[in-house]
């Protein structure tokens, strides 16, 4: 952590304690929330802190959960999160699947009874950062109509998948299913921006740059019936498969306190040496192959995923993190 | 086999026999290009039958290969195709895949030194047949240009998952990366048709509706970098990870003689009920309530992914295939 945002880090800590979270949960979360500001990824990121802490307060995040582990064989895990915050279930969750990877070569860690637990690129982090492949799917709120229907169920399912690369910059892909992420619409919503054409709708069907009728209405997936069936899939994946909440089942965090999230979700991570003995050389010469190509005009460097996100983290990292006059004034109430 | 189709089956196992298969390896060929004729993946169906026999009448299709599987664990195994002709590798990974996963809850199989093999879906539906969930992913040559390049490295890479429904339907999602299937563009290139707009550039990087200046030109990804980020995490599942080629080193299967394409897949296989007791109610549901969400005008129902064509296979099963004058042709000169 750097000393510049230490402040920052102790000030949620102290937060998240004072919301019942344990030293070490809080600490977790405190973490998860900075490195979104840190990477650019401001609706994962402190936007979302009070959301967090009202959750707590009303009993849907359960402050102090009886996380139950279930070994289902040396490589297959199922965890129970008794509704802890995401971020805690995930991190435990991506421990577990390291751990089975490194023991038999592949590891499937199933989550359910968690919730939101901000990037999904944060956790594959920390498996390529042990020489691991790895598959993550989570599951979201509805925001996303399938492909023929005018409602939305789907949520905007990220679908994530990391890499070593022999290289300090690990290959991150992890992209939602809607044209723009929820958290995007959400961060210019707060703060009164406006949405680019062609990725929303309002509540009656049309098409709108309103960030406030874009969260009532529908979001677009990618490609039409394409995106959907993959939406479809990371559903299944995290939602049916784990016993967490699908199809539709997911509540918003921000708006619904009925109960608890369920969200479900599923950590995939394997060997990078399995079936190739020289697997650092041939992604580095897959990644120079790429990147040699004959470029498009205006495009300076062909860039893998997660390659701008490493930049905007390095050059961010030492910066202080700038802060919102809401934000603030949330921090200032959410202290006290 | 339906009685219609048993002929053209005879004549297609006999085909392959000439081309040196053995009687096995030409049925497991034979079978998988009339079922792409059934379910209407024409480009993954008769039109491709010459290229598989010159391949093998150049040496760069081994009719007579000595496969070899490598067990790495109870749940891994790499499986060394010998450049079989693509359909023989397939069938017996996807198989040895079911065979983990029904062992160990998970299967991992990768394969390297393989062909093309068809439809990812073909095989997707044996692991569901045995009540498996199944990801697949196989390699293909350049047909589309990484984000920000101008030139053809990814191949369309499908990306395809597989579950049970608790009827006899599959849900199966195969899909390509790029707006249409290089397959749909070589058919269409063979009858004359024009493709629709949108979905291809030619090799001056211009929008074209011509299918033979498509083939020399470049394929359009889905959803720009997000559909460029999915091919190339399909790059190294298949390519980099399994020992097959990648990063554009795949041969195109119709233009270059110069050696075997070194194809690699990848077959992930779990159980559904590692997780929960009552996958099958669980799936059930999912679909229902998707399925009564309200529609768009003019759609009937809300499909999901494999149902369509499900739908073509039950209504060709029982008629005729219909062969083309030029596909006709070819048939009468490979037979003798």
């Amino acid at each position: 952590m750097n000393i510049k945002n230490k402040k920052l880090f102790i000030l949620l800590k102290e937060i998240f304690i004072k919301h019942k979270l344990n030293s070490q949960h809080a600490e977790i979360s405190a973490k998860a929330l900075i490195n979104a500001e840190i990477v650019g990824a401001y609706g994962h990121g402190l936007s979302r802190l009070k959301m967090y802490c009202d959750r707590i307060k009303k009993k849907v995040i359960n402050p102090n959960p009886k996380i139950k582990i279930k070994k289902i064989s040396q490589s297959i895990s199922h965890i129970d999160a008794d509704n802890s915050i995401g971020f805690v279930a995930a991190d435990i969750a991506i421990k577990k699947a390291i751990e089975n990877a490194k023991k038999t070569g592949i590891g499937l860690v199933a989550v359910k009874n968690s919730g939101h637990y901000g990037l999904s690129g944060y956790y594959a982090e920390q498996a390529v950062k042990k020489n691991l492949i790895t598959m993550i799917y989570t599951n979201a709120p509805p925001a996303i109509a399938p492909h023929g229907a005018s409602k939305s169920l789907f949520g905007t399912n990220p679908i994530c998948f990391g890499t070593p690369t022999n290289s300090k910059v690990p290959f991150i892909f992890d992209s939602s299913i809607s044209m723009i992420n929820r958290g995007k619409i959400r961060f210019a919503s707060k703060n009164n921006q406006k949405l680019p054409v062609g990725v929303a709708l309002d509540k009656f069907g049309k098409s709108t740059t309103d960030a406030n009728k874009a969260l009532k209405g529908v979001q677009l997936p990618i490609a039409g019936f394409r995106g959907s069936g993959l939406a479809w899939m990371v559903d299944i994946l995290s939602g049916v498969l784990t016993g967490g909440n699908h199809s539709g089942r997911v509540k918003d965090p921000f708006e619904d306190f009925t109960g608890p999230q369920n969200i479900g979700h599923l950590f995939i991570t394997f060997k990078t040496n399995l079936f190739v003995k020289d697997y650092n050389k041939r992604i580095k010469d897959n990644i120079k192959r790429v990147k040699r190509l004959p470029k498009v005009k205006g495009i300076k460097e062909i860039m893998y995923p997660g390659q701008n996100k490493y930049k905007r983290y390095k050059m961010n990292f030492k910066k202080e993190i700038k802060i919102s006059k809401i934000i603030k004034k949330e921090l200032e109430i959410l202290k006290y």
